[in-house]
């Protein structure tokens, strides 16, 4: 991986492509690629939307190697919905294949003085920029299977649906998965906006003629690997309980802890969660047919296999298996106990190109601000279709969250830094109110899940109605994850490599077989350190400061049930989050 | 005026009001008063929306004395919409009244936990609250129309219309002028928002048994008020250009200088502008009625006399005489060139309690984004009145032009710190965009008119395409309107005491007159310095930094026609402003 592509969409006489040696970014993936990219060429006073921005799409350091679970694909530029900088973190083909090519980045860039929508072709030969108006408002799926005629299903494709092409803060960018559908989406922050406005619909990866990646010290590499998959199937969250639930295995586990945000976070349980958990969905699943319990991976070489197909009554495929997350986000954050409708606007999310926590708290405050009920299950149907179609009410939900709050004249908005909060109330788990407060990126559980700690008692103990230890253990994670998030390896190891030591050093010398080096987890610590350091002095020139550190002031104000707490960090402990 | 009345919404049983000493904001007046009790109780991180937040409605230091001119009313607040501190400065009657009553400030706090909405009423003997959900939803010419039967049109009324119970972010305070007509109005950043937040739909303010404010020294007050009043009447913006066509004197002077910013700042001239400008405004009124002409004032007592009625081809009131403002808001900004046409909006902004500024930057941005077409009347008509019913729409509109931009995906929002632009281009008259970037507002022309030095050569005599000076200029020009919005004194009163020595000597003797005091022209300006620093604090503990003053980046990209200049005045120059 020594090549970036530079596209300047805003060049004279059209777009144009360019490949540039990595240069100074070799020993940069993923998130650190991202963040420093942006770091070093956006301006972060720009418009998210204008040509100043830059979108950068960045395989992990290991990503296309035979690494297991380390496909994860990096998508940064300035956020449409922070206004800060953003690393949206995506698994699926992509990044494997990209590579497999030997590119280290994409990087789109400049802003077209044309209508025309454009598909961007990569394969070993090169990169071709080919008009395409007929590919406009084609949603993701429709997409995938015009391209599917055209270049078979042995290619990847990353592109934009609806949402990116109206330029809504709520946008992501898509990913197709191991069975070509665009079921992977980097979701979070309205990074497919930033590709809507370079008028990218679409980026086909090809990677006819090219193999795995190799290590530099294969027999080290080889060995590592081997005992960091006995690790992932050791533990019991990874080697059991995601394959088998996905991660609706938390569902009630968070619900029993008291901090399953209800209907807009209002209460820390849900009264329709036995119908939407784990168990709900797996029962529902063997009662519909054997292979929808079948575990299976996003991408290709990956031990966990958290995902799966979720089939209608009928047997027909009508999404993924919808995560934890979009469960909550549709569920229990709008009161609908009900999975098919969940699957259901799963797949639409997918489809359109939204993020599904964004556009489930969306929905959840329209719902507060009575546009529909609580508990409406066509309702939020008929309004995720508003969305994806542009209607002015969809527009409104499609720019998130807080812009919902805004257009209705709501205070209690559950967002930080424009961003909409996850699954996890930070009334009853402290810790990642810590991380929602203080991560560059906005709200956001993956950036420090002190969830584990918290809750799942992973890693560590600490009381999550507690004050203390959060502080603590929020920087570590936050580090911690920065550093993974540039490896290519997926969140989801942390459960095995926090608990089991012998994980941890089976990853660092998988990593040290890959490139023939002796990193240290001093080394690992200091990348991470290196890319929050970045991603904060981008913001800080954006306008960001501690008292953007914080939680909206209804949490502390509001207790919630059945604990009744309130967030209580006081904010001189949060500023101390980032100083490392 | 040593009485503060505070009126806590959220108190346990129902609003409370308490009438408490001026105490240590002894000397403080108008937005002096509102930045200071905004500063010292309003916690800077809190929600607009949210119970921390506090209205404060000030009358100006010399308000409901006999000082010619000097009627204002301040409304102070954390802003909804740039979440920055805001004052928003009015004409009306009800400043004067408040005067006579002796009551230097109201304080609306607390969040009622009911959905009632309240009538205030404000006499010599005291303050009365009374639950009335009827007026819920109500214009403000409705309102007016029902209170007028219950008491009389001697009183003055503060009020929200529909988008302030909406809690819609571009929301005003409409007051009522010397014909009980709800024309003037508090309408930059929102603060109807949270009037609406308090459910105080109405404040009447009867000053039955009260009588004009005397002066501790009677003859050095009137001696001074007299040259003052001179003074204005000898300055020809003052005394016949303001009179005679109200601020529409501006439209074809502006539009001359190549800085009247047409379809959405896209060029510094506009083709319709001699059907909409000063002029054209007088014919129309002089072949509809003699009466249309006749100069007028906002409240009682002010020697400008800059408003007057517009009457429609029937000789009916359509609205006020519209202001240079809305005429450029809702004409050139919106390639709409029919006074008419204009007057109806105008009137619906007054009716609804929309600021005409934001409303009508709002629909351009609409029709940039191919909502409707520039040029379209009725289209302009209907949407004012979709935001005037809050459908999705109209929410988007209501919420101001920055959700405009966000929820169409543009980048070309004129916004700073999410207000609108007024009607100068800063790229043509580089001082006001000094001042639209570092006001502590907010883009607003009247936090530091800088247009008069550039363009109308009052004061002094810059360059408006050039650098230098400008920094001075508005940094002079804030201090000194920060001071003069504390006294009362309209602000066109500046256009003589910057030009006139003796009218500046002659209106702070009249300050001193009326309070027995020696203060000299350094006072004032320590007064204003002392309000933007109080203003500054509040919004450096809300968030705000030095990378919130600048103005968005396609003003430095996009050169502006005629004179193709862009705005290119150094970041570093502009964090010299607040030096001070």
């Amino acid at each position: 991986m020594d090549t970036i592509i530079r596209i300047n969409v805003g060049a004279s006489g059209g777009p144009k492509a360019d490949k540039e040696p990595i240069g100074k970014y070799v020993g940069f993936g993923g998130r650190a690629m991202t963040a420093a990219m942006v770091h070093d060429e956006v301006p972060p006073q720009c418009h998210p939307l204008g040509p100043e921005n830059k979108l950068i799409i960045a395989p992990g350091l290991l990503t296309g190697s035979a690494a297991s679970t380390s496909g994860r694909l990096s998508v940064g530029c300035k956020s449409p919905l922070t206004g800060g900088i953003k690393e949206s973190n995506v698994g699926g083909m992509a990044g494997q294949y990209l590579g497999h090519l030997g590119i280290a980045a994409i990087v789109l860039e400049g802003n077209p003085s044309s209508e025309t929508l454009y598909k961007v072709i990569i394969t070993r030969e090169g990169v071709s920029i080919e008009p395409d108006d007929d590919l406009r408002m084609l949603t993701n799926y429709e997409l995938c299977a015009r391209l599917k005629k055209i270049h078979g299903s042995t290619v990847a494709v990353i592109s934009i649906g609806p949402a990116g092409e109206m330029g809504l803060s709520n946008s992501s960018v898509a990913v197709t998965d191991a069975h070509f559908r665009p079921t992977r989406q980097a979701r979070r922050g309205g990074v497919g906006a930033v590709m809507g406005a370079k008028h990218i619909k679409c980026i086909v990866i090809d990677p006819a003629g090219t193999t795995i990646r190799e290590p530099a010290d294969p027999e080290r590499f080889e060995t590592a690997n081997r005992k960091f998959i006995d690790g992932l199937h050791r533990h019991h969250i990874t080697g059991h309980d995601l394959p088998q639930h996905g991660t609706n295995v938390l569902t009630n586990l968070i619900d029993g802890a008291g901090s399953y945000p209800a209907l807009n976070f209002r209460h820390g349980r849900f009264d329709g969660t036995p119908s939407i958990d784990g168990y709900a969905m797996e029962l529902l699943a063997d009662a519909r047919s054997e292979s929808t319990t079948c575990s299976d991976s996003c991408f290709k070489g990956c031990s966990i296999q958290c995902s799966a197909q979720y089939l209608d009554k009928d047997g027909n495929f009508l999404s993924k298996r919808p995560s934890y997350q979009t469960i909550w986000a549709h569920g229990a954050n709008c009161g609908i106990d009900d999975l098919d409708v969940i699957a259901r606007l799963d797949f639409m999310d997918d489809d359109f190109g939204f993020d599904s926590i964004e556009m489930g708290v969306a929905i959840g405050l329209a719902m507060d601000a009575g546009v529909i009920e609580f508990g409406d299950a066509e309702g939020a149907i008929r309004l995720l279709k508003e969305a994806g179609r542009g209607t002015p009410m969809g527009r409104i939900l499609g720019s998130g969250a807080a812009t919902v709050a805004r257009c209705f004249g709501l205070e209690r908005a559950p967002v930080v830094k424009g961003q909409a909060m996850p699954a996890y109330d930070p009334r009853s788990v402290k810790g990642i109110g810590v991380t929602y407060a203080t991560s560059p990126q906005g709200a956001d559980h993956t950036a420090g899940y002190a969830v584990a700690p918290n809750i799942l008692k992973v890693g560590r103990d600490i009381d999550p109605l507690g004050i203390e230890g959060q502080i603590d253990i929020s920087r570590n994670l936050q580090i911690a994850t920065a550093a993974l998030d540039a490896t290519g390896y997926c969140l989801f190891v942390s459960f095995a490599i926090l608990d089991q030591p012998d994980t941890f050093d089976a990853m660092l010398a998988t990593i040290n077989g890959m490139f023939d080096l002796k990193l240290t987890g001093r080394d690992i610590v200091e990348l991470g350190k290196l890319v929050l350091r970045m991603e904060r002095a981008f913001n800080e020139k954006a306008g960001f400061t501690k008292f953007h550190d914080r939680l909206p002031m209804y949490f502390s104000r509001e207790p919630l049930g059945p604990h009744n707490t309130t967030f209580d960090i006081p904010d001189k402990d949060l500023d101390l989050v980032h100083q490392y």
